[in-house]
């Protein structure tokens, strides 16, 4: 049909899932406590892979409402499901492995700015275990985190893979974590949505190419990517819209009043090519980004340094 | 139909234009150079300005096709257009005339930065000329320039005009001009056109709420608005889009698919009340709205502080 | 002797009283818990306003030496005192007050950005309370909270005095809060103190112009100044240093060295007019200023709207 | 004596030369225009080296009184002139080069985020080129220009050095150049001077921790360092204000007054040790480094995609 862009697995899952159990992803869904969802996506087969476009792999999507609210105790809530969940992509004796963080994306566009937000509030410790050594410091359960914000193409003129390739093979990092905004289908989705995977993530995109994967087959370790939709591609929305029209009309008994084949046609002429440099984001975009930066860092930094670790 | 927002005075007239020739509005086209366009379009009476839905006034309209490319001598081509345009709106002898400039918006979210990056560029001379005196310096044609980014609501609990009223109250400039960020019905013309008028501006609306109106009627003095469209709302799009849809139904032949009125309220249901929260904007807008700033402030500074009266 | 400058009154009172007890100046010491020093200064004489530089009233100073500490308990802590210490300068019955909170400062320039940073987190609810009405909302122990970030004057052409008065005028608060960035004379205050003052204040100065004061008696309203000392003037930092040397020199019993007339002579020149436009500040002035800007927007959150109040 | 710091090459040639001309270091002066003055500082030897506190190499230091006013045009005159003097270090068929352009330093301290700001104005073209090809384009004299910026230590817990290593190592660029803030010894000089070098750059010091430089020998092709000095260090500016008045008392004929060796000891111990983390800055700084900025990033762009080759 029209090619509707998601960067989130779980809306791949539904949107095929209507209509047959799909042969390969397997999915799961939990409630924490009031009103937190887990949804759990496994694509098992390359060919379940194709079928949803996205790598094989395992998803985790933390859905909660309240997400965006200002309440602070509940961000704290929300940071500590994130925390829990993330600890099961890592390795169980992690507590003292060097952890490269990465903030993806673009700071001057601003649902783009979570990635380099995220870094900001980041506890670094590489550079301060390296000069006074672990035994000195309460440093037992810390890792060694350091962090870095390397820009889009068109700041850099390199691919981001590229950064990544060389500052991991010169600093050696045990595990990657990138950190993105994303692109959700459906705009209820947008800033109340948290994806882990071990996929890792192309920049970016969501399309096609796999050329510039940040993912464990290019860096050689693993790579757990987070992401927070906060943008809605804009014809995807006027193609998602066009076919809840269609659905409607159906229901309505008018099924057929346009052929299925022409409609479709009608619409992607409808649809402009200018349509496809533009996004769909919230007016509140700015205090959004802001308070879920802070909800992503606080669970990275109750992961990888925890509280008992302090004493700088 | 269904609420179409723009707040481009040339866009109301297109869309209403199309069936008949509106009365009380008057539209004249100019070509200015090989491709900058200009419009103008005066709505002369308060029946055509209810229609219309924007008040009674003079709007002119420079639109460009290359309006955002790089080319620095192109925009310096752009910022004496603008800049001439705008003296039409000014009295002949405004030449040593109190300025005040307001850059509406909020610097957080990049499309709504722009009223802020104006302000940033701009050549500010009321305290230089208030200390130094016009005598001793070149100023013989150099105008008072002051400058505010007054914050919106959210930020500040006031409404822009309350800040205005007692800042004018206490300044007495002649003239106010406000800069702010627009939206546009039409995706082709994002980022393209500039739109100058003696009617004022609603800070973040387009719809309805005039007691907020920044505007000659509340603050006593002429007020100019410049505006540069950086986003379509998101309902406008999709409905837009299903407009052109029943449209070409029609042409096909199939006009009685779904009675008019019937569509209407389909169409109202699909567009969720979120979306209304919701804008749409060019994935390049960073870098847009740094170039558009700079268009504006050449052409600001061009206006009220001449080459020629510059010795600081 | 030299021109030192401090906008701190417990700088001030120090220096003057090595040699004899003020006439006209009460100074008070206080212990908060095991490091927080608290101190209450009163110049209460216009006689002693003069001989001190600063204005008649009264000024507390909260100095804690780790301040500056990434710890997000012990900062609380501070928000605390420094609230309880806020109230003393508010009438009693200030719960239902309308307060207007002024962000003094450039925020281009790291040290002098803690003005504009503290309303960035701010609870602003006037917008609230107009629309829905304290009733609706469980705001009854809450202040009407407006803030603004005026600008300093380069960026304006104005003097935020003017922008103040007619803010007032139009918005009609009953207090007013200024926020600034203050220079000590001490490096060793630097980022470590809090200083409330119900004097107001001179914006960018510390010496002279009072005919640009934010005080009662410009805008009509009672003025409350909060500052921290985040530079130290680079002639000051020299002078001093200047002098300390000359104390030790006398205490070597060298004291006829120099005429003490000739020597400071020798130094105004040394003092280059150069270093008239020069500040000293902390290389991690950066990171002092965003934790400090929490800091103070905590406490007066905790002042102004009480969690009690919160349901938005 | 007392530990001067500069990143300057003609300060410290200045300050040794008073007394003898310094074998292995060889300065030539030039004058370039009206008030551009051009120094060639040539340190030859390993003894020179390290009697200058400098490594071996060519520093060509351009000054001018001028170079922070807001005049464009004679901005556009000192990047003509810094480009011309760029040209002397690269190689003659530089024209086609692979050059990674590098801006060091925080982005959140105004004086330290020259280099950030540089790498903000660049062309960009090395995506392009590979994205496009050469000969699609009119890039014949066009270098493929990537840049970074890397961030400081405690943002990202790495060495910049380490961040380098890898991107050249991935990259492959024929050249480096890096851009940094610098620290001067007179604040006559801040804002006024740009300097290039070849022996690469330490990352916030000048003071001895060679392992972290950012050179030859640790990337492994030609690096160029230009820095434009910002800031004095605090302890510099009395420690130089302490020299000039022992001077000046022994000019007046009392040099016996303290034994040089009490002074110097004198002096150690009032510089306290919290001025060590203290630095000098101008309080136009946001200004100056905004303008430096662009004459830099003007600079680069015209030696390296020279406007004849902008088709884009």
């Amino acid at each position: 049909m029209f090619e509707i862009r998601t960067d989130l697995a779980v809306e791949t899952s539904e949107d095929k899932g209507k209509k047959e159990e799909l042969s390969g992803i397997r999915v799961e869904k939990m409630q924490e406590g009031d009103d937190i969802v887990i949804t759990r996506v496994c694509i098992e087969t390359q060919k379940a892979a194709k079928s949803a476009g996205k790598p094989k792999g395992n998803y985790i999507t933390i859905e909660a409402e309240q997400m965006v609210e200002e309440d602070t105790g509940y961000h704290r809530e929300i940071s500590k499901v994130f925390s829990q969940q993330l600890k099961g992509f890592l390795p169980k004796d992690y507590s003292n492995s060097k952890v490269l963080i990465v903030g993806l994306g673009n700071r001057e566009v601003t649902p783009d700015a979570l990635g380099p937000k995220v870094i900001d509030h980041l506890f670094i410790t590489r550079h301060l275990i390296k000069e006074y050594g672990k035994y000195l410091l309460e440093f037992d359960k810390c890792c060694s985190v350091s962090g870095i914000v390397p820009g889009v193409m068109a700041q850099t003129g390199m691919e981001t893979v590229e950064i990544m390739k060389g500052v991991v093979e010169e600093t050696k990092p045990d595990i990657v974590v990138v950190i993105d905004a994303l692109a959700a289908r459906s705009i209820k989705r947008l800033n109340r949505t948290i994806q882990i995977t071990d996929t890792g993530i192309v920049p970016g995109s969501g399309v096609g190419n796999y050329r510039n994967a940040i993912n464990r087959e290019h860096l050689g370790i693993p790579v757990i990517a987070i992401g927070i939709p906060t943008v809605v591609d804009a014809a995807t929305i006027v193609a998602d819209s066009f076919s809840s029209l269609m659905e409607q009309l159906n229901e309505n008994g008018q099924e057929d009043v346009v052929e299925q084949q022409d409609f479709q046609e009608m619409i992607r002429d409808l649809i402009s090519p200018k349509l496809n440099t533009m996004y769909v984001t919230s007016k509140d975009i700015d205090e959004a980004v802001n308070r879920l930066s802070y909800t992503i860092s606080e669970g990275l930094n109750m992961t990888f340094v925890p509280e008992e670790s302090h004493i700088f």
